[in-house]
C-alpha cells in the first residue's frame, strides 16, 4: 500500500517537509521513492519569448540547481535504508507527475500543499491541487 | 507523526477503502483512530423545513444506522490492534472535522476523495475538498 511512492518536489520548505513523512512510512513497507523535480517548461518558453535572458543558459543553470537540491534529498532518503530514483524532468509539471505516476506504478503519492510562494506560482495554479484531483493514487498532503 | 489518525467517514465506498491504509500505518507508528461520523445537520433540517417527514423520527433512524455502520468500522481496526475512538455528531462536517481536528491534537486525517454520490453532495460540494484546504494536518486522501 505504501510500496513505491512518488514525491514530486519543487523544493520549497513544505515540500521538503514531507521527507519526514517519507521515512516514517519505511516502516509501514515503504521500498523505493521516486523523486521527481519537473523544470516547468512553461517558464523556459517564457524567457525565450521575452528574450529575458539566454534560455540556454538559464535551464543549465536551473537544471544545475535542481541536481544538487536532488542529491540533498537523495542523500537523506538513502541514510533512512530507502531505495531512491531520482527524476529531473522538463515539461508541465501536472502532466509529467500524472505520467510518471503510471509508469512507476505509485502506490502512493506525497506532495506539499503549496509550491514555492511566488507569482509564477499564482498564475499557474496550484499544481498540488490538481495532482489530488487528477491522480488515481492516494495522495498524503503535506500542509505548510 | 502517524500517531493519532482522524478518519471522518461518511460510509461511502471509497471512504471505506480508507480502512486498509488505516491498519497498514500501524507499523508507522499509529497508535489511535478517532472514527468520525457527522451526521449533516443541514438534511435534518430541511427535512423538518419542506414537511417531508418526521424530523426526530429521521434522525433516530439515521442515529441508529450511523451507530451499526459505526461498530462494523471499529471491530475492524480494534482487531488490528489499534485504539478506536468513535464519535458521531450532528453538525456541519467541514467544521465538526475541523473542531476535532484541533480538539484530538490530530497528526495525520485519511478520508475519501468523494462522498457518496448522490445529489446532495453534489449540491453541497465536496467535504473533502474543503478539508485539504483548511486542515493543518496532513491528509491522506483515497481515490475512488
Amino acid at each position: 500500500m505504501f510500496k513505491k511512492i512518488l514525491y514530486p518536489t519543487d523544493f520549497s520548505n513544505v515540500s521538503k517537509k514531507a521527507l519526514g513523512y517519507l521515512t516514517q512510512l519505511k516502516d509501514a513497507g515503504t521500498e523505493e521513492i521516486i523523486v521527481l523535480h519537473v523544470i516547468d517548461k512553461r517558464g523556459i518558453d517564457a524567457i525565450s519569448r521575452y528574450g529575458a535572458g539566454n534560455a540556454e543558459t538559464v535551464i543549465r543553470e536551473i537544471t544545475k540547481e535542481a541536481k544538487e537540491e536532488g542529491k540533498k534529498i537523495e542523500k537523506k532518503l538513502i541514510q533512512s535504508g530507502l531505495k531512491v530514483k531520482m527524476i529531473i524532468e522538463r515539461g508541465v509539471p501536472l502532466k509529467e507527475i500524472l505520467k510518471i505516476e503510471e509508469k512507476e506504478k505509485i502506490s502512493v503519492i506525497i506532495i506539499g500543499s503549496h509550491g514555492k510562494t511566488n507569482l509564477k506560482e499564482m498564475l499557474l495554479g496550484s499544481v498540488s491541487e490538481k495532482v489530488i484531483r487528477q491522480s488515481k493514487s492516494p495522495v498524503l498532503v503535506i500542509k505548510r
